[in-house]
C-alpha cells in the first residue's frame, strides 16, 4: 500500500518506520525541510526518536502535494495546532485519513475528526489512540492502541494496516469517546505531573488521575461519547501511561511547574510540543459550554493562563468537599 | 470514640495512628505477641511501618477479647486467610465493622463483608478500599479512599470517622464492588510485575492494567457490582497505584517471577502477604463458576499454581487476537 505519513516528530517517525517495516511504501512528511534533511542524513530522527535507525527506503519528502499524491492511506500525527491548516491542503478526496493527534481546537470544540468531517467530508476518518510512548513503539516493545471510526470497515483497514504481535489493534466505533480520551489525559497528566513536583506520592497521583478520569467520561458523555470508552486504551489506558511514565511530556511539564519554575519558562525550554497546554484551554471552554464540572482541569487552565500557583491549584483540589463517588 | 483496630502489619498501623491522631481511643490487635511487643518497646513497626512514630498513647493489646471489648467501631486490616477465623470470636453485637481487607475466600468466592454477613449478621458492614500505600498514608501525604456499605448511615459514620484533607474518603453503596475492585487488583498487579521483570515498557504495562480492569469490571459485574464502580478509586485508582508503584508487594512479586524465580523462591523470601497469591486461585475459581472470560487472571493463576514460565504466559497474552474493546 501507499501510505503519507504527516508530521516527522516522535510519534509519526515511529509510526511511519512500523508501517515501512511491514512492507508499505511509506513517505514521511514534516513541515521543516532543514529537519527532513537531517533525517536523511543521519537516517536517524535524532532530535525526537533518537537511537532508533530508519532506513533508507523510507522516503522522506518535504513537498506537501508530493508526499500526499495517490497515497491511499494519509496518516496525520501532527501537533493538534497545525491539523486544520495543513488537512486543508490534502487532496479532496483521500480514501482512509488515519488521526493519531490528540487535542481539542480553541473555540470550536472540534477533536481532529471533527476538523476532518469539515475539511474532508468525502474520507473515511479514523482515530488511533492508546497508552503508545512513541520510542516503545520503535523499540518494538509491546503496546496496544484502539483505532475508531463511524465507518466499520475503514477501522477494519486500520486495525489490518497496523496490528501485529508488538502492536495490538483493538477497534471501537465511538470516535468522539476515543478522540476525547487521548486528548484530556494530557491535561490531567499535567495535574500528575504537579503532584509529583510537589513531592507528593504515588497515592495521590492515583487518586487525581481517577478523579481525572471522571471529569474526562462526564466531558465525554456530554459530547456524546459512551462513558465505558473512557474505561479502555485511549481512556485509562493512555491516562496512566501518561501520569505515570518518566517519559511523558506532558507529566514532565507539570513537574516543572510543581518544582516552581514558570509557565514561561518551561515553554521555552521543552523540545516538544506538550498537547496538554492548547487542550486546557480548549477542554475548560468546552466544559463551560457544557455545563461540565471539571474541577481538575479547572486548575491546571488556572495555572497555565492566570499564572496561580501550583501548590495553591493542589490545595484548593484537596480541600473539595467529596461526597460519593460519580 | 473507641475503636479496635485489628491487624499489626502496615495498614492496621497505619490506620490504628491515624484514627489515634485524631483523638479517639485505638486499641491496636495483633495475632503475634512477640511483635506487638516489639511496637511497644521501640514505638514503631519496624517491620511493616518503618519510620513512623507510634504515639504512647495507643493501646497496644494482645489478647482479641480485650482488644474489641465495647468498642464502638471495629476496623480490620487482616490478611483474608485469617479473617474469617478472627471474626468468628469477636463479640456478636459489635455496632460497625470497617474492613480494609482486600481478598476472596477460596471454595465460597466471597469477599470480606461477605464474610461478615454470615459472622455478624447484626453488624453494619463497611469496606473502605482505594489507592493507600501504608507508609505515604502514614506520612500524611494526600490519599482517597471509598468507603462502601450498604448502610447509608454506617458509610457516612465510617466518612466522618477517616476523613481529613490528607485523607479523603468517598463513599458508596456498591460493596461488592468495591471490594472485588480492591481484591482483583492485586492478581492483575503480579501481572504487571511480570511485564517490569521481562524488561516490557510502561506501554505493555497500561495496555495490560486496561485489559486487566475490563476482566475485573466483567467478574464484578457477573458477580452483582456496578460496572462505573471500577472506574473509580477502588478500581483504577488502586489499580494503577499498585501496578506502578515501587513499594507495591504484588507488582514487586510478578518483577520477581519475571526476572525468572520461581513462585517457591519469592514467597519464601516475602516478608509481607502479597494477596494477589490466593487472590489469583478464588478469581479463577470465581470467574469458571460465572463464565466470565479472565484471560489475565488465569495466566496469573497458571504462573502461581501450575508452574507456567512468566515468559511463556506473556507471550500468551500478547498473542490473542484483539477485536472490539469491551
Amino acid at each position: 500500500m501507499k501510505i503519507a505519513v504527516l508530521g516527522a516528530g516522535g510519534w509519526g517517525t515511529a509510526l511511519a518506520r512500523l508501517l515501512h517495516l511491514d512492507g508499505h511504501s511509506v513517505t514521511l512528511w514534516g513541515h521543516n525541510p532543514a529537519h527532513l534533511l537531517d533525517l536523511k542524513t543521519a537516517r536517524e530522527n535524532k532530535r525526537y526518536l533518537p537511537g532508533i535507525a530508519l532506513p533508507e527506503s523510507l522516503f522522506l519528502e518535504p513537498d506537501l502535494s508530493i508526499a500526499s499524491k495517490d497515497a491511499e492511506i494519509i496518516l496525520i500525527a501532527l501537533p493538534s495546532r497545525a491539523f486544520r491548516e495543513i488537512t486543508c491542503e490534502l487532496p479532496a478526496v483521500s480514501p482512509i485519513i488515519i488521526s493519531a493527534t490528540k487535542g481539542i481546537e480553541r473555540d470550536t470544540g472540534l477533536t481532529m475528526c471533527g476538523i476532518l468531517e469539515q475539511n474532508m467530508p468525502s474520507s473515511k476518518a479514523v482515530a488511533i489512540s492508546g497508552p503508545t510512548l512513541a520510542l516503545e513503539v520503535a523499540r518494538g516493545v509491546p503496546s496496544a492502541v484502539v483505532a475508531a471510526s463511524s465507518s466499520s470497515s475503514a477501522a477494519d483497514i486500520a486495525q489490518q494496516l497496523l496490528h501485529r504481535p508488538a502492536f495490538r489493534v483493538y477497534s471501537s466505533s465511538d470516535v468522539i469517546g476515543v478522540e476525547l480520551g487521548g486528548a484530556l489525559k494530557n491535561v490531567v497528566a499535567i495535574a500528575a505531573g504537579v503532584c509529583d513536583g510537589l513531592g507528593f506520592g504515588d497515592n495521590a497521583k492515583a487518586a487525581l488521575l481517577t478523579r481525572g478520569l471522571s471529569e474526562m467520561r462526564r466531558l465525554g458523555v456530554a459530547c456524546g461519547a459512551q462513558p465505558e470508552t473512557f474505561s479502555g486504551l485511549s481512556g485509562v489506558g493512555d491516562l496512566t501511561v501518561t501520569c505515570f511514565s518518566k517519559l511523558s511530556r506532558n507529566r514532565r511539564f507539570g513537574e516543572r511547574l510543581g518544582q516552581g519554575e514558570s509557565v514561561e519558562q518551561v515553554l521555552q525550554t521543552m523540545e516538544m510540543v506538550a498537547e496538554g497546554v492548547p487542550t486546557a484551554y480548549s477542554a475548560s471552554q468546552l466544559a463551560r459550554n457544557q455545563q461540565v464540572a471539571t474541577p481538575i482541569i479547572d486548575e491546571v487552565c488556572s495555572m497555565l493562563y492566570e499564572g496561580k500557583q501550583a501548590a495553591q491549584a493542589m490545595e484548593d483540589l484537596i480541600n473539595r468537599q467529596p461526597k460519593a463517588e460519580d
